[in-house]
């Protein structure tokens, strides 16, 4: 358990809950339990969340995932998945942010995604970037990313499927852009 | 050796060069040495081109990284990468195309984008995505993409560092979009 501070500008630590930035393997079943849990996923896209926990495993912080945890009594109930985005110079991603259904609407992902910012900018983190789905079931997300300061940045029609666009968002982060440019 | 007839609209096969879609370990090294010798890309961007084809032996088509190679007397001539993007239905990327300075203006590199275009299309393929610089050193690249039908999509400036942002241009393919979702 790291445990660090809440840095970020998302809101106060939740109540009993601690922070873990550590992966361990027991968090492959776990994240994908967490994730199938939410409802909102598909198969193939539980496997891809996933697979960025085996790939992280493997390749160490190199693989360029980078995890945030939220803990209490040692369950997970929320994780983030980001990391800097190769070839670039301080732009990272947000690959995943997902919490646990019944634990939702209590500031969880708002503290997991000021966290990830507080801490991308400390890498030299200049934006974030996130990347969502336009159909109606991602109305909620993309209203909570707007709420914490996500701007449009880009919309393509048809990219996940017909009919099924991707609206890609970003906001500017503290960092100076001296993040390492390829992991 | 391949050698399959050009299906795409980019053109006709240069004189003497055949087509290999086979990876082989001796391409990590033939690769490096051609992007490197593009003179276009910087050390940490030739490590990418050469960890895709490494990924791809190690992983197979699996990985999503798909080659075709342009060879002449057994030389690489020139090569593109692609594959379909993971949790999307039908959308594909062109990760690289690359092709030898001293036999750039021959039409290896239109020749090598329309077997891309094809093949993706007939894999199910609806459209293909290429990303790229807006730097002026990528004037002559984003000419050779809007030349050939690719459409500006979006532009998210400072992605790739301050002043370097990234141009996302797609092009619809024939596909029907039945293209396996997640490889």
């Amino acid at each position: 358990m790291s445990g660090v501070p809440n840095l970020g500008d998302g809101g106060c630590r939740p109540v009993g809950l601690e922070l873990r930035d550590v992966v361990r393997p027991s968090d492959v079943e776990a994240v994908g339990e967490l994730v199938r849990a939410t409802g909102v996923f598909a198969p193939y896209e539980v496997d891809v969340a996933v697979e960025l926990v085996q790939e992280r495993l493997a390749r160490g912080v190199a693989s360029g995932y980078w995890f945030v945890f939220a803990e209490g009594d040692g369950r997970m109930a929320g994780y983030a998945c980001y990391g800097p985005i190769a070839c670039t110079v301080g732009s990272f991603d947000l690959y995943w942010i997902a919490v646990r259904p019944n634990l939702q609407g209590l500031g969880i992902g708002r503290w997991l995604l000021g966290e990830v910012e507080a801490r991308a900018g400390r890498d030299g983190g200049r934006r974030m970037y996130v990347e969502t789905s336009s159909r109606g079931a991602y109305d909620a997300t993309r209203r909570f990313y707007e709420k914490h300061g996500y701007v449009q940045e880009a919309f393509l029609a048809d990219f996940y499927a017909p009919g099924d666009g991707k609206v890609i968002y970003s906001r500017a982060l503290g960092g100076a852009g001296d993040a390492i440019r390829d992991v």
